[in-house]
């Protein structure tokens, strides 16, 4: 047993009240919502936009942190950190790009009790900023490729703000390459765009439709831009991660050139590729229920709770205490005397996947039972098979999460040969692939009249067109 | 042999090039910003008092975090995080905070294309806006102890900017915690100054003197500031960490209130501590020498270098290729053809614990050269003995550096029966502690005429007062 940091659950904070939650086919938006508070996940923060995510919310992305850190590293791909704060005039060096940020950013104009100078921005992503610093940094092909990423805050100002998905404020890494050759980048780009599906799909139990962006929906100063694009349980999509391939434009832009080995100046070719904490709403919208956060094993802060039930009995509770012993797996006892109704609605909402009810006749009969949060099934387990049974069901559940967002996906991604029927589909929930020509006329009228945006060109669907609403 | 994410260290990058280190007798600042450099840890950012940490100073950081981290969860306090933009009137609420951080904020004025109603203060420290929050999350003395801790970055305007010393923007973390009682506030302030202690002794390899900070020198806002003060190689002081009692001064502005278990309705008590990668400023310059960085093993991202002797040889780099296998520890091998000179050099500003030498002769002789940074010792070992003096010997190394510091503090702190001895005494590269008393006064002109500062009163130095120039 791993001593657990969330004992605090135990309380009965405000912070962790009980709250009704919608249904998600009475309200899907009020549901996500309410799985958040219910979750206690995050709250709004006290200016415009701004959120504040709790201990519970924090340590989700602290797992989703763990499991992408380690890949990039293993990519070769070593940490750094550069300043939130971008002079303005850096910012202002890449046409397209600050024609794509400018309405999001959030100014400094003054610092120390004064005005400053030259205005500072908040950084809404860092390219301008890291790339002013590669073009000091690479000089000859033996510099290449130079690699880094940073974990950082950044800040894009948000209209409609909706906690995870659109906050003023975001956590997330960004990372920066620079290489010989434009092929090479393009084949980096791809396979960072393959790590966060790894990702996506091994550690968040959540399948995606991987591909290209349109022109329109590309990254500004981009050449390509790679998404992945899941399906929530609404039907709309929600753009996971991004990968792009920036070509030469940010190496001409900034002057960020090489030394070639035969001895010509060449400008560098870029990729930046990014994850954040939105994915952390496509979690929720992807597995939860209407009793509360499901969560994929993987990714759960506590992996085991064990409650005791039938009333305040010192031996239900010693032995609970033995079996949570028993288990290698973060756990948490609860034996407070409060009904077991409450107990068992306070971890669901959490979405702690395995619940080990005990009470007196269980104990009796030297058996416990071990309640899946996914399914709700109820096995009767004998106490000492409890400890070998965890890791097992904690990996079938994954897989079951996984394999129900892959069959979400695949049925309800159907073939459209016409703008009418893909409208019609997408307003029945489903994904539309497109095999009529998207043209940029059509894209815009598509978003303009039905909200329905290109989400992409699938990697996998030779020359057709992912059309859907998304978050 | 674990994988290197620092195979990049072997490029001759220009962010790695050769440079000369002043001494340090000869000119400290000028020395420490060399070893900075040298080392390839920072650089200046583009916007004034900036800095850009670099690959292997962050690698440093995430190691010193990584302790640090593990060590506040097992004090049962969670992590979390806030905005960092602060409602400017948030921050006014309380005055003496106000007072203090003023003049050292950024201030946020325009957002998203428009001038902001009300400014937003790039967090200096997050008391305000966390404090806020407690307002709303406790209610009963069954919500106490609320505990959390954060790690972000921060914004203080620095007119006269140093690397990880004095930078505007900087990485900490800070921790902030409710009590019901006076008593338990203070009591787990002080026990998160044992951790830091705890921190820097026994991973930072540095010896403090620990103790209450002066009226004067006191955190904005708090009733009491206990700190950290370590001696660094030239005598000067740096605070290494602080953990503050705030008494009931932000319940009080901020109305973090509790009803009691007699039904009264109270203010809680609070704490909040820090800790910054300033810390690292401090690592420099109590460890390093001429040659450039020396890092306490615990710390060092790379443990071990395995390095060919003797030209280009493909049996040596094989057999140094296997001797890395059998290390545990992280290692890099180097067999560029270049100059063992260069090699040695390019390792030893880096601060590498162990370097191991191979050539065509040891490996004739089946063994190796191990070289150990600090001391520069040189030691012949049999080739299948390597794996198992790695651990005892960084063990070792990690144990002279703390004693050295520990020397180091305890030879140069004197006692002082009159200010003009003490002023001789700092004046000296000692630390002073004063038995006559210090007034508010003879503060004040011990600082403006002397650059000398009340360091703390020292836990266990009973009436006594610590008094150096500091960073």
């Amino acid at each position: 047993m791993k001593k657990s940091e969330f004992e605090y659950l135990l309380r009965n904070t405000s912070g962790n009240s009980k709250k009704d939650i919608a249904t998600r086919e009475d309200d899907f938006p009020q549901w996500y919502q309410d799985v958040i508070v219910a979750a206690d996940l995050a709250e709004n923060g006290p200016s415009k936009g701004s959120m504040i995510i709790k201990p519970y919310g924090y340590a989700i992305w602290e797992a989703i942190k763990s499991e992408l850190d380690e890949r990039i590293r293993a990519a070769g791909v070593p940490n750094m950190y550069f300043p939130m704060f971008i002079p303005e005039s850096l910012l202002h060096k890449e046409a397209n790009h600050i024609e794509g940020f400018a309405p999001e950013v959030a100014v400094v104009t003054h610092a120390g009790g004064k005005e400053l100078e030259e205005k500072l921005i908040v950084r809404p992503t860092s390219e301008t900023i890291i790339y002013d610093s590669f073009s000091h940094w690479i000089q000859s092909y033996r510099d290449l490729p130079l690699m880094i990423n940073q974990w950082a805050n950044v800040v894009r100002w948000e209209l409609r703000p909706r906690m995870f998905l659109r906050t003023t404020e975001f956590l997330w890494q960004e990372g920066h390459t620079a290489h010989s050759t434009e092929l090479e980048a393009d084949t980096f780009a791809r396979a960072m765009l393959t790590m966060y599906q790894n990702v996506a799909e091994n550690v968040m139990a959540i399948a995606v439709t991987a591909g290209e962006k349109s022109e329109r929906e590309r990254f500004a100063g981009a050449a390509k831009t790679y998404t992945l694009e899941p399906m929530m349980q609404d039907g709309k999509a929600l753009q996971f991660a991004t990968s792009h391939n920036l070509g030469d434009t940010f190496a001409k832009a900034f002057d960020v050139n090489f030394s070639a080995e035969d001895g010509s100046t060449q400008p560098v070719w870029q990729t930046s590729w990014g994850m954040s904490t939105r994915s952390i709403g496509g979690l929720i919208m992807s597995h939860s229920d209407d009793k509360g956060l499901v969560l994929p094993p993987l990714l759960a802060p506590l992996k085991v709770v064990i409650t005791t039930v039938g009333g305040d009995n010192a031996e239900v509770k010693t032995a609970a205490q033995k079996i949570a012993n028993t288990i290698a797996e973060t756990v948490l006892v609860d034996d407070r005397d409060i009904s077991p109704g409450e107990k068992f609605f306070a971890h669901e909402k959490r979405g702690i996947p395995i619940r080990i009810e005990i009470g007196p006749r269980d104990l009796e009969n030297n058996q416990v039972v071990m309640v899946l949060r996914d399914t709700g099934e109820k096995k009767t387990v004998v106490i000492n098979d409890v400890a070998k049974f965890i890791s097992p069901e904690l990996a079938a559940m994954q897989q079951r999460l996984y394999a129900q967002s892959q069959t979400r996906l695949s049925e309800n991604t159907v073939d459209c040969s016409s703008p009418e029927e893909a409208i019609a589909a997408i307003k029945n929930s489903k994904f539309a692939l497109a095999s009529f020509e998207v043209t940029a006329e059509l894209e815009t009228s598509l978003k303009k009249d039905h909200g329905i945006t290109v989400r992409c060109y699938p990697f996998e669907k030779d020359a057709k067109t992912l059309l859907a609403k998304a978050y």
